[in-house]
């Protein structure tokens, strides 16, 4: 019998066309615009596109400026009487006009598109607002997160996924299966007390990115000012030279380095964290706490503002033998940038030098692939192994592969005293604390013992719980 | 009757399992393919991994070329017999072996999937030419735009979308049923008259790229040949020099980047004059003239184009030092690249010379992050706010950045006579004109009291109109 | 009446769910998950935002770890009668758990998630075993692409495509409806035996990298040695000067543009191997041999590979001014690079020195461009003649510019006997062979005679075959 109705049901899910073929479709299978602004005709376009019969209500039905070729144009009663479905694409402020059309509106589904220009602009959601004026109603939010734009040019990846709430399920339904038929895939947020953060969304501005970018100018703001007085206003109260040309260039190639490098561990830290604590906890089955969660999720977004940051230094070493300046005093760019004046040519130092650029090559080439394995069509073709085999394996070998270049580039100048002008430690010296703990710590990670133990956990295990209980199959992602 | 029929078909048609577990499916769960070429082969395998019954029509049943495991070959007639629905993946000059089948292929849907070799290929459209010839069947037209290897593959992303015609409405819902099952959603473009747009589809060559290409190429050969007279041909004609080599580099050097920030600039422009437009008219509901339009629509390319100019530009800077010539002619970069030849060493030219660098970094930096941000992928994953922030905001600091770059590059010489040459200013003087009133413009237009108009405007107020009518809730991208 | 039934029937489409409204659901529509693990809680949430009712079976049903807002936690057997799908998110060790409740799981669905930890872990299949032990269900083996991560964050583009088999259509068609509405599209890979696949491919590594990556590393392995040889040693055993700090950036920067210039043109040496082939077979409906097959299909892998050399080699190339070294010994970069120690200038050394860095910096522009079309989201949106345009077309005209980049770059030393150092010819010459022959064996192609065949063949036509048979109307991406 549940076989029957199940039956019976999955059965109708794809038919319906014949209703078409009659001249005018019935009310189910007419969909209701109001409002005939860009969203309002892009929405009537894609229906008709889908099959629908589209009828928009207007205030002024025999309006010019809407020629969408097959749909009717009705006032807004008559529209509101012709379908079941009714997508009011207008703008808030205008929602009143609704209210005398309440008979008209009893037992309808309205679906409230409509956003706002900034958050928090009025005391409830538009679509609590909405139910409010129209009771008799059942609002249903959603599509806001679609703009004009993308419905006309056909939603394509990320914006087919469409979020909807409401209070009534039926509703919902109805919605959903209209969202299906234009070629996107709904997902019920719940009840309408979601309706403000489905409004909120499309006015985020990178949300993940807020963190990770407070770092990055922080990082910046800070090392940009300790360079400034060790190198330019050192030199000048010490030789009174002036040589403050050099915050646009040579200070700014070393302060993108450093930013990039500390950047890189940072993206790499929370992730050895995590498994140290699960080492710790001896399970993988208790939530981190929530400072590691919310650093974990904005590593992707650390790690690209790194990869810009090392662009940034690529370009700015790589103009350095043109800078006119140079022409005129030698020694500016061997002096920020490779400490050897030796005029008699020694082979160590030919090696220093090289492998020091070789190094530096190597890992922005990783750093590039990095970058490229992120982008979401690329991302997304790979298998979760491949995935974490780049962002962990090639990861931390580009971090490796950088501290590397940066030692490289210290060399025996740790030691000569002289560089530590003011008794302050150089830019690159302080940069190279943060990447050698998380190698090190990684590397103790890696090691035969602790891996062991740690896959086990991954896989489900705990330390002195029976192991006949069921876990997840799915490792996690490191 | 017909009811009947179409009832019971699209019934079937829809995911009714326990009809597929009997060995021979009825008909509606049974597709017929005529043609075991690629697309055919494709089309059968990708139809059997969706669980239909797959029949081959061919005109040698015991072909072995075709080893597509659990589908049927059978005779043309038997196959046609076998099902309701036929794809026909079939080229057009063979379309005439169908007309002795038209008993077989009375009431049954055809799908013309065909595509041509160049447009206009025929007078009517091949599924137009198809239905003259069996005028008993339902043509379709659709599937056109998949190639087979995106068949196999596995439709991704953008070609999920197919378009579909026909003057049929079941025999469309039919064939929508399938495209959905087979991981595609189809959209009706209309009645059969609109195939010769859907064949001429997959034909076309970067359409939207033809106009800022033939820009893009029109400003490069100006310039080169301006170039060119004003430095080879000027100092051969004056000093009797030949330094006709400097065309590869140095000069490709100067148009590069000249050609990059005139179409930066061309790329914006269409923004700014839109919003006076706006303001002038004070309403967005009017059409904005074609040429505007149209301009607006190739935004994307133009800024394209023009980051790979600057892409070439950096490139072709970053070698200079390399250039053999160099070793012996000492000047050549300076000359051709910052013309200070300065051998006592001033701060103000380190200064200049440094931040000009320094920009054009940053310019170029930003440059970048704009392109990958309009890649599918990435754009489509930024909600309109985040999009317009970095298409608008971000586009117009990365003009700023590269105009300032090119005045410091200009610096004083703007006053000296002596670049001149023959009473010409250089390019980057020409080339900056433009950039410069885009900026202009744009700081008008983001002065507070031109600003709240505009915005004003963008949310659907109207000057001199009653503010109580309804309006889209959606502001444009801008 | 017709009318009366479907109008009902997709009443219970859309409004289903309004059984859903009723606190519980009836067993069709509620969804029971096995496993509490991370795997099992992400499905659970996403089958509750696509409206599902969801039971979770749990050894320990008041179990804490598990707070899943709208879901039912049950022990096993209460769990699994709840429901007619079930999930088994647990690992293939904890199967035997399920014995016992082989009664209530009698004629159920049950979808096996798992995945290994490495391939051929275990004699058969997952799905396999499950079915061994629960003979009286039916088991589905799907999902198991999908990781609990991108379930989370909803399935976008590719991982929208999930794969099932299993022996039973209906059971398979349950599942299928299931994926639909959580917005996947699942194919149907066929019966239960085929889990093995499906099971390995999360676990796959790059498969389709393999062999482009062992060619590279042969390759560069190979001139490595080579080029070690006649510089290094050679110089070593001939002058006994110690030079080895060359190999850091000066062999590294021959190593990658010999062996990025080889790859490019294996890359485009199948596609031509193959035109040739059919001229000679006069057909496109013959099978190639495997291994020309095998080539064809990993050739963007080649060209991507090929990119990553060719952009190592313009940093390398770009840094050469930098190198400390050089200011000690000038003639390093010079005598690597480019070979002219002329102090006299003269213009056909400075024309060949620049075309050789015009050319160089022209063909990377493109095969940036080559690079950046091949990414997935952007080769989507292309028509597939756009996309046989750039990937044939230009990437001919890159291998072009290259070659020409390296003749330009030997110039008129092959003639001079002394770089034939211990009679071996330098790497630069070597690496010009196979590209050489793949653009005259593509010239000769591109005859208008030869192309007139191809064409003709490509569209199907046969040598000495009727004319009149069906063909399919693609003609193949080249």
């Amino acid at each position: 019998m549940g076989q029957e109705r199940s039956e019976e049901k999955s059965e109708c899910v794809s038919l319906s066309p014949m209703r078409e073929a009659v001249p005018a479709p019935p009310e189910c299978e007419r969909v209701c615009v109001f409002g005939t602004g860009d969203l309002g005709r892009s929405l009537g376009l894609r229906l008709l596109q889908a099959g629908y019969g589209v009828v928009f209500g207007s205030r002024r039905p025999h309006s010019s400026s809407l020629l969408l070729h097959g749909a009717q144009v009705l006032g807004h009663a008559a529209a509101a009487q012709s379908a079941l479905l009714i997508f009011i694409a207008v703008q808030r402020e205008h929602y009143d006009f609704l209210v005398p059309l309440a008979n008209q509106l009893k037992g309808k589904v309205l679906v409230d598109v409509s956003n706002n220009l900034r958050k928090n602009q009025y005391p409830e959601a538009n679509a609590e607002y909405l139910q409010s004026l129209v009771p008799g109603a059942e609002v249903v939010k959603g599509f806001n997160t679609l703009s004009a734009w993308s419905l006309q040019n056909g939603p394509s990846d990320a914006n087919r996924q469409v979020y909807i709430c409401g209070d009534s399920v039926e509703a919902k339904q109805v919605v959903m299966a209209v969202a299906t038929k234009l070629g996107l895939s709904a997902l019920d947020q719940g009840s309408l007390s979601v309706a403000r953060e489905l409004e909120d969304f499309p006015l985020q501005l990178f949300p993940q990115w807020r963190l990770p970018l407070r770092i990055a100018i922080g990082l910046s703001a800070a090392f940009f000012f300790y360079l400034l007085i060790r190198d330019i206003i050192y030199a000048y109260a010490t030789q009174g030279e002036d040589i403050s040309f050099r915050i646009m260039v040579s200070l700014a190639n070393q302060v993108c380095p450093i930013v990039s490098l500390i950047m890189l561990s940072l993206c790499y830290l929370p992730g050895v964290l995590a498994s140290f604590l699960q080492l710790y906890r001896g399970t993988k089955y208790r939530r981190f706490p929530n400072w590691l969660d919310s650093w974990m999720l904005c590593r992707k977004q650390l790690g690209l503002l790194s990869l810009g940051f090392a662009f940034l230094h690529v370009l700015y070493t790589l103009i350095l033998p043109i800078r006119s300046v140079e022409h005129t005093l030698k020694c500016t760019h061997t002096h920020t940038h490779t400490q050897n004046k030796t005029t008699t040519f020694d082979t160590t130092t030919a090696w220093r030098g090289d492998s020091y650029l070789s190094l530096g090559i190597l890992g922005f080439g990783l750093y590039v692939l990095l970058g490229i394995t992120s982008l979401p069509s690329v991302s997304n073709v790979l298998s979760w192994r491949e995935f974490s085999f780049v962002q962990s394996k090639l990861g931390h070998l580009t971090l490796l592969l950088c501290t590397a270049h940066t030692y490289l580039y210290g060399w025996n100048r740790f030691l000569s005293s002289s560089i530590y002008k003011w008794y302050t430690p150089p830019g690159y010296m302080l940069c190279l604390v943060l990447p050698s703990v998380v190698l090190l710590l990684k590397l103790l990670l890696i090691t035969p013992c602790v891996d062991r133990t740690i896959t086990r956990i991954r896989q489900g295990w705990e330390r002195g719980a029976d192991q006949r209980n069921p876990k997840d199959s799915q490792p996690l992602i490191p």
